[in-house]
């Protein structure tokens, strides 16, 4: 059985590996102050230019945004995403335990548009005394989407306008950070990110590394007390080095990079077959994740041998189903499914 | 100025305000635990036939609710209801701040089916396992709804087959229990919300009571540790008799009932003239609550003398508009409403 | 049975009883933005002499604890506080419902010293890394305490200096704050509060109002947004002008502090008796509370005819027990208490 | 420098190490459902005899007790812990962040008594109505203890009885699990930890994992529902795997034990010289955390060579100094400490 069904059944990339068991038995400073992260953290705010910028490490993808959503709302206000978003449709209330409301903005493709924000903010700013609706207090997006999509620079730049004129902080979930950046119609860089949001994070544990993601704080105005929050979620790793041996890994010659348009190339190559046969794409994207509606017979019949994920029926009478590439997919396992689609399509 | 923008902008039923200042100065027992609360819990458990349940006071609405919610659910769970439920939609994310999801259900008319309880848990039970889902842990539906309609006898079974079917604790907002209980073409009594619900309210506050709801617990399985819940909510009022004098009064002789009747008797004035004039009405009810949409010029020359509610936009691009009637509405100020739109529309 | 238990067990002066009726078919605009509220809060703000202040009215003393609680604290916050703090002793763990850890400070008469608040935080700040204490953000005291003592203004002048140092609101409890400003060797006033705090309230339910407690913001950085916890919180009375009618009433002339001096004043008569007689009087204090240690027979002997409150063994042996006048007080009641204790001691 | 600071400063065990560089590059199921973590959880529950318990991981100790205190108390409840308890004097409020109040009691070595536990829940039942003290809900205890102490077998059995009395589930954080089970004076074993507690976690951070903890659910009646918990904290790693790989290899011949063992005999001979030389040892223990009460002047003079922790001023006058060795600690050095320690003292 080849597996696409998500981009983390497996471990790390090898040179993080070596470098994980090189340093095994060195002992240095815990929760995060040794060297190690500091020389991963030095170098992630080098590429994303913020010299008054600050990284903190997280262990996965869900604790980071509920710690960012606690640190950046106040109790009474809401975080503005899309109805697909990560923290609404998959993260098992982890907001909402913060005691935060998710305001959901519905959206075909995954991303938000600025006229979205501005019609949210002006909901409640017309609000009557006693309708008592909820604040928003933040914008997260994620880069990129749940659905594969990526804002470019340009609407980048336009939710960061919209996030300035009414004071929401902006946030990227950047659990597929990289399958993003490195998306072969994309133009956005870490620079970029760190210019036009407040605070995005990195995210390791689906492209390369054991675990981990790094949490990049672009607004200096966000540093203060953010630990004192993350240790208050219970979010911070004892050794936390283990995160900065991983980080230094990825970011000091590229291989983050190298190993996302990896994945985004097989993608695409999947993408390509399924195109050629006229499959219904619900999604205009080319990362790693490419999503398909196919009748329930066609489903089963390619999972006899390639693992992939059905999301179940679809309004269209289909299922919608996905394939995901990672950093560790092989071309040849995906050769050969392009060539079985190829025949069974 | 007319007001028929709500129905809770006056103070209280003039036999309520007198038996306050009757029993003004007496010294009791504190937090509930009075005579005045023992008699009016009595008269409501025989009312609702629940020798074996428990009713406790509350100053308001929302706190009621958050109570509630926290109470009937794990954290790790969601409350399902209609998307336009008071919970979700006009709380300030009273419910979120005890840290449980909102899990909102798409209603034309502020009502939920069973099919639609049966689908939400199903959709949970389906999810594999990463999707991370909140898990559906209670029911809340509102009597009448936020729209004015009513549940009947029959759909009230309906929903409590389905919680007793998948274990969902079953609760009723009755912030307009009354209106909804004497609506003209209602058949639900307060003994059928004792039978069919594990927990609902009676409201006071919009129904003649100066403030006050009281909980019912009708399933005793709910009982044990309940006024912990609301101590720890700071809902409990020092002077819990004052409620329990309210109660008491409402209950003793069916006030509660008549006060409800009357307003929704006004309210079918007022639907009348709107029917007669080929107006759209978004909702069939008969409580106290009367929408209307209208273009909204009408609604601003209506406004020089009566103060109703504008909701704004409504997707017709007509603005969608709310007459409530109260316990304490005059008729006479019904009459020259219907009498003005006769001629205006 | 003559009562001492408490100060509230009856409902509200006659003069506020007076009012609430008079106004009861009043149809007024909800949730504290009708006149009453508005003149009630100007008066309030004038005598505290804050022209940039603001006042919101909560119905109870923990919901009001509660919010401004989690208003003025981040969530990785505490609030420094004596260990017999209300907040901490007596409130269900109120403050720990909005994420909040209680950090207190022993005390032998239920008040603090700017030494203690120094030192708290610096052992916060001197803690290593992975000590992880919870960082003091602000301080909490009452007025008068849960020991009916009283900071004096050279006393709130040192929390205030020593606060300010360490950028740490501070708020006063005021559920007794009128006994406490009216104490016969007290020098605080409105004023004071108003200069030297950045958040205090004004207690009603134990000082002649029926129920509510009046939220008075000092420093105005702390107005943005409270109105919005307090939704959140399930804290806003829909009915908001019964309060403001209370403390209006209260406030225009004097009434407040009037029927708070006539309960010290019978307090001090029974503290009289106990000094008389040579009890141990555990604090030293003038208000409406006074303790006292005494065997648990006299304590039953005592309970005959006079229901006074029994907080049991005390680590001395006796047992310690608490005499509360209130506002509803009768001298005559006092007067033969007072008779029957220098006959039985 | 050679660091006794703490027990986490290195990676893991070597063979460890080995596994997880040997796994890397296998496809497996996520979330804690593959292979490996059913393995590991096997071998746990047949080792402490519990063949219907089951075994959750969690990355480190403070997320894994939040998710606990959360799941097994009720948000009005509290926790009985002793005041030198991680979850309150160390983990930064993350109980607390959950909604649930840390009810500390008083103690000399970090460990409680069943009469302590007795007292704390009469205080609660006698508790007049008004008082509103927080509910006691579970008894935390930690094995060893923050103070390097061990429960024997006797006590536990007193612990768990009157838990059993007063229906507190009983908790037990293993953070250093396996030094307290090693302890040459204990008599504990991992079967007599699942007859006597509800639940408990086994700490491999501290112990030979590189990270990961594993929490042994005993009664059943508390599976269900706890996964979803989990998730709700954001406390589920992706990679679940990891955690399966590192404690298969800990469980599967013993190595956890004998890495323990490892430790304490280690630290025993720091604690030998400690003796020799009349040093005040505050707490009567044969783990691997070794306390002494120092002067200022001696903790410097050994700083220069070896890094111990510095708890500060002790109400003795002198400080309180801990040396803590751990699985990874050599020999060789704890010789050389010693040797110095007979030269300087």
């Amino acid at each position: 059985m080849i597996i696409f069904e998500n981009d983390y059944s497996a471990g790390c990339a090898p040179e993080i590996m070596e470098r994980l068991a090189a340093s095994n038995l060195e002992q240095t400073t815990t929760y995060g102050k040794d060297d190690y992260c500091k020389r991963a953290s030095q170098m992630i705010l080098e590429q994303a230019q913020l010299p008054e910028g600050e990284v903190f490490y997280f262990v996965g993808g869900t604790i980071a945004n509920a710690t960012a959503t606690s640190y950046l709302l106040r109790p009474y206000q809401g975080v503005l995403c899309a109805a697909s978003a990560h923290i609404t449709a998959h993260e098992a209330g982890a907001i909402e335990a913060g005691g935060n409301k998710v305001l959901t903005i519905p959206s075909e493709d995954g991303k938000l548009t600025p006229d979205q924000i501005e019609q949210a903010v002006m909901a409640y700013r017309n609000d009557h005394a006693w309708q008592q609706l909820v604040e928003p207090g933040m914008v997260y997006i994620s880069q990129s989407t749940e659905n594969g999509t990526v804002y470019n620079k340009a609407e980048l730049e336009g939710m960061h306008e919209v996030c300035q004129k009414y004071a929401l902080p902006l946030y990227v979930d950047g659990a597929r950070l990289g399958y993003g950046l490195a998306a072969p119609d994309g133009d956005v860089t870490l620079a970029d990110l760190g210019r036009l949001c407040d605070m995005f994070y990195i995210g390791g544990t689906k492209q390369g590394a054991l675990f981990g993601e790094a949490m990049v704080i672009c607004n200096p105005a966000y540093r203060q007390g953010f630990s004192n929050m993350m240790r208050h979620k219970g979010a911070v790793l004892a050794k936390g080095r283990l995160m900065g041996i991983q980080f230094e890994t990825l970011f000091e010659d590229g291989l983050y990079f190298r190993l996302a348009a990896h994945a985004n190339k097989l993608a695409m190559k999947i993408r390509g077959v399924l195109e050629e046969k006229g499959c219904q794409l619900p999604f205009d994207n080319r990362t790693n994740q490419q999503f398909v509606l196919w009748p329930v017979e066609t489903i089963r019949q390619v999972e006899q041998q390639y693992q992939l994920y059905d999301f179940g029926p679809h309004p269209s009478g289909l299922h919608l189903a996905r394939f995901n590439t990672s950093w560790y997919t092989r071309e040849e396992d995906v050769d050969a499914l392009v060539a079985d689609l190829r025949r069974w399509l």
